[in-house]
């Protein structure tokens, strides 16, 4: 029997950085990753194979990041844990035994109960290159699609989508788009957008029944409308892979499989980390529903380093991520206004716009928006949003590292700051630190 | 007599914050702010002004930032100060009273002893409209021009004289461009970059001579070459402008005038801030010389906010910035790897580069390298530098974070980012956290 001393289930963005971390930490450990795919899309980068860079094969996490490090794969299907044997089976029939074992198992999109939903020409975002491809196939013969689910994953399908000439509707549940994530403005901003590119975006609106026979021929609303499509897409979440820690008697609840700060499951020798795992909110402490790649990699570092000496804990889901439209790029981190005081908290925010240049006439300006959010029993940021061009994409971080620090209104308003006429505000009005000055003002003026 | 709650002299990066920021604090006090220029430009943009935005009149601060926020200016000279009468005196006489006062009156080009020094044809890059135009009107007379330094200043002014078709010679003493900010590998980009778009560099050159008559026609290096040009551009520093505070009787050293950690000089009823004001660095508490106008912005915040109640802390210069080499952008925050040993820091380092879109293939990627320069003595973060595109310019923000709030090398490699494929690396190759982790990994290692 062949025999490692971790062994990683999972090859994408958990099972990865879990074995890299590991490897890190402990050179001289024998570490295999078993795989059930040859091929690993980078998951972020699903939406952009059917528009802006031009198929599956163009969307792959290479091997080298592996192989380079010193870490075996093996493509096979892990079946089942011996927990008390500390062994696992694959598909091929392969038993191999573990000292640490990481389960990094992922998540499937969520199936929705609706009537006809299993019919051909229903599609969604799964992690999967043959099937990304036959989604491809299957747009290169079709003029109208549906899209179910306003979210980023749902927006950033659509603009793709759109980017092929199709006629596109998003159908959205919610009031507005991305309404879990951002604050109502930008959601409005975000269909503005989407509407000048061209797609149709529904609101308030509720898909129950898919139509057609075998094959999809539209959509019907609750309120009755009929949408026809050829094809429908549907973006509305993922549920955790969980099998086969249950199976192996591991806790497991309806967040996924159990884990403690240190990434650990229920049986010490067993971590879990990405997709699969429970999570907690870095707020509250709560159950967190949030599945990014960007949590996953996070949590692969803490797992990957704990393995034999726990070294790193999880402080919980702060939710920081971006979604661009077109040449609009929207971030969020931490809580947005109505969810803090959905939570509990009493806010005060702050908002300041400004040129991401400076001059604004210096060459490819955006106006950036910044928001902020300050718990006001503390003084300490919960939340921010922006909006504006590429550069939004790391502003966020900076605010992530003030949350994740529990900067106070007044440390990020004297808050060192670098800046540059061809890439950023000017330090007078850099955004962040003046979203912080107007909330410390309201404050005051209570 | 006209009397003011707040006068502050000086209407630059450090007198606009110094009054927006009162105003914020101070809602009910009426402010003045003194200038002696009509119009301001932004200081930070003038190296555009002579390639990319097309002149002087296009970089000017708006007086808007002042009269919105209630801010009453004069545009007159102080010319001297009453202490102990708290009241100012201006050149056309006006003498105006006090509550609190802050000197805001920063800093002039150092004039280099070299003789010839005086000729006509030596520009500077001083804060004045009129001064601006002069060397624009110059430059479209001239075919040849050297600069004088290769630090960033020298370096954009370099960039945009090359923009407008001249020939452009930068002359450095030191052994390269830009190397008391950067690393070397940087530094060696930078100069790669300069001359692969015409720009001539000249490294441990010394000019010891301007050449001509009345008009400059060349310089001369202490090895004997002559340089034949027709206009020199000196950008070799600043010297702070104490000369108001100095004849108050307040304290003054070689560094600027004396304040303490709230901003305040010797005179606790009159603040400074900005480049007039002495420094002290964040990692050593020694004096520093760095003039930035983000550093004087920071430093308006913490004067503006404390002058009627105590509230903030000048934690001392981290040293955050950028620059811009055509498409190129470099970084740095803190401590390069050898001004930290220079210091005597022992310190590990952790390097990693990435495209910073993914896939790759994403349009607009450029490969992004991030060095963090670690404490071996306490894990924590003391420097960090970038090389990139446009992001790189709030990246930098996000490493400066780290660098105040005192981060390990464990806190920055379970961080949670946020990441897209438009506009940032993937999650598994996130630059700064895999830095954070190769450094890990090297302390492991001894």
């Amino acid at each position: 029997m062949k025999s490692y001393d971790v062994i990683v289930i999972g090859g994408s963005a958990a099972g990865i950085p879990a074995a890299i971390t590991a490897r890190h930490h402990y050179p001289s450990r024998s570490i295999l990753l078993v795989r059930s795919q040859d091929k690993v899309p980078i998951p972020c980068g699903i939406p952009y194979v059917f528009g802006t860079v031009g198929g599956p094969e163009n969307n792959l996490i290479p091997d080298g990041v592996l192989t380079n490090n010193g870490i075996e794969f093996l493509v096979d299907r892990a079946v089942s844990i011996d927990v008390e044997g500390k062994r696992i089976r694959t598909e091929k029939g392969e038993e191999i035994s573990y000292e640490k074992l990481v389960l990094a198992t992922g998540s499937e999109p969520i199936k929705l109960p609706i009537p006809g939903i299993d019919k051909d020409g229903v599609f969604y975002a799964r992690k999967d290159v043959d099937y990304l491809q036959s989604l491809l196939d299957r747009l290169e013969r079709v003029k109208d699609v549906v899209v179910l689910g306003g979210g980023f994953i749902g927006v950033e399908f659509a603009d793709e989508f759109r980017k092929r000439g199709l006629n596109v509707t998003i159908v959205e549940l919610l009031p507005h788009c991305l309404k879990l994530a951002f604050e109502d403005y930008l959601c409005i901003e975000a269909e503005e957008k989407l509407r000048e590119r061209g797609v149709n975006v529904l609101t308030n609106a509720k898909v129950v029944e898919v139509l057609g026979d075998e094959r999809v021929t539209g959509v019907r609303l609750e309120d009755g409308r009929e949408i026809p499509t050829e094809l429908l897409f549907v973006g509305v979440g993922v549920r955790p892979n969980v099998e086969l820690a249950k199976k192996a008697g591991l806790d497991v609840d309806r967040y996924g499989i159990v884990v403690d700060t240190n990434m650990r499951t229920s049986n010490h020798d067993i971590f879990a980390c990405g997709d699969c795992a429970s999570k907690h909110s870095f707020f509250t402490g709560k159950p967190n529903a949030l599945r990014l790649a960007s949590i996953a990699t996070g949590e692969a570092r803490i797992a990957g380093a704990n393995l034999f000496e726990i070294r790193r804990k999880n402080s919980g889901v702060v939710g920081v991520f971006s979604t661009v439209i077109g040449d609009l790029v929207l971030a969020t981190a931490g809580l947005t206004e109505d969810a803090a005081r959905e939570s509990g908290f009493e806010v005060v925010t702050g908002e300041a716009e400004a040129p991401d240049r400076h001059p604004g006439a210096m060459p490819g300006m955006s106006m950036m928006r910044v928001k902020l959010v300050f718990n006001m029993a503390t003084g300490e940021i919960i939340g921010g949003q922006a909006r504006g061009g590429p550069t939004v994409g790391e502003l966020i971080n900076t605010i992530s590292t003030c949350i994740q620090n529990r900067m106070t209104a007044d440390d990020i308003a004297v808050f060192q700051i670098g800046t540059h006429p061809a890439v950023t505000a000017s330090p007078i009005s850099y955004q962040m630190v003046n979203a912080a000055e107007i909330a410390i003002k309201k404050m005051k003026e209570g």
